[in-house]
């Protein structure tokens, strides 16, 4: 019974999903789902991220959380328009209501649409939301073992951020040990180190991400 | 109908708990669920603490984790009996999967039974364990805006270690932003500010546990 329930809910979210996904598609609009335990700096690698990007490459936000609307508020600083979703004790985002957020966004001129997902390194992968793909940002804080201890999560990466670079020399983060994780986990998803309190790596993440337009 | 299912997994889970409960009040046993994000610091915590714990408190310390051993075999170094539980791609443990690891564990002499939960500040706090009570490990590098963000996880606490004040130069946690969201949220969990790396904070730590032994 279990099961059957559990798989009817994935169905239901799988078809609205590919709704957003065409939507998204006819409006030329890459979308990235942004996942991460919390606190690895998922919207703070926005808000350094989003003042870069060129006038072709427009973005919009939506942001997802158990309560507070305290992203959405930082995003909406950068000038982007952003959209706050409380999942009122929902551990991960779904289609459902990312359909409702994007209702409330004005789509036109738009190039990309960054969906920061729940802070959670488990449940959020079960779960597409009509995303291109996906971005986990992994802090060096967190420690190296992060790819082999939470499988289901790094096997969806198309990108791992790597944040919290400036503390490198506070832990004992070996990067080592993560790029060995991230070979025997999932070996196609790029990582990126970066810190988004110096700014470091961020080149190299703009690129990778203007790379993938249209 | 997902309602309905869902309540029954909780009262059978409940029920388990309170098998649990017993079992370890008979033995004289106290539990303590540990829960907390990914790479909080939960492992690193009970590796400072159980080597300060006098004779008469000795502890077991059973592991949960999607996957990987490594949480057990760190523990195991500190000379105390330690269960892994792996729960393949669930996002907490349940009260049968504990139940399963006590019986791994030689029961007699014990005074205390620390249960690492999954990585996760969302899905444990639903799932009674038969604990005595409930420590959350968040470490400064997450932010101070946790307790607000995750009030459902921060509510069940009897006692928050806040672990990682060696680096609290480094960031921009504030304290007084923290102690905001706990006073929001649960005015009478316990905090503790605590290093894993420079063992500071670790004799109040050390303190809160004996004095809730029977």
């Amino acid at each position: 019974m279990k099961v059957n329930v559990m798989s009817d809910i994935l169905k239901a979210n799988d078809l609205l999903a590919r709704d957003i996904e065409n939507l998204l598609r006819e409006k030329n609009i890459v979308s990235w789902n942004i996942m991460g335990s919390p606190g690895a700096g998922k919207t703070a690698l926005l808000e350094k991220l989003i003042p870069m990007l060129p006038e072709h490459a427009a973005a919009a936000v939506i942001e997802g959380d158990l309560a507070t609307s305290n992203d959405a508020e930082r995003i909406a600083k950068t000038g982007v328009q952003s959209a706050q979703i409380n999942t009122n004790g929902a551990c991960h985002l779904d289609a459902a209501m990312v359909r409702s957020a994007i209702d409330t966004l004005n789509l036109d001129g738009l190039s990309l649409l960054f969906i920061e997902n729940v802070g959670n390194l488990v449940c959020p992968s079960s779960f597409q939301l009509g995303e291109r793909g996906r971005i986990i940002v992994s802090s060096i804080t967190e420690g190296d073992d992060k790819p082999e201890k939470y499988p289901s999560m790094f096997k969806t990466a198309d990108l791992v951020v790597l944040n919290k670079m400036d503390l490198e020399q506070n832990t004992n983060f070996k990067m080592g040990n993560f790029t060995r994780g991230m070979s025997a986990t999932n070996p196609d998803a790029s990582v990126i180190p970066v810190s988004a309190v110096t700014g470091g790596g961020f080149d190299q993440l703009l690129d990778w991400i203007l790379q993938r337009l249209p």
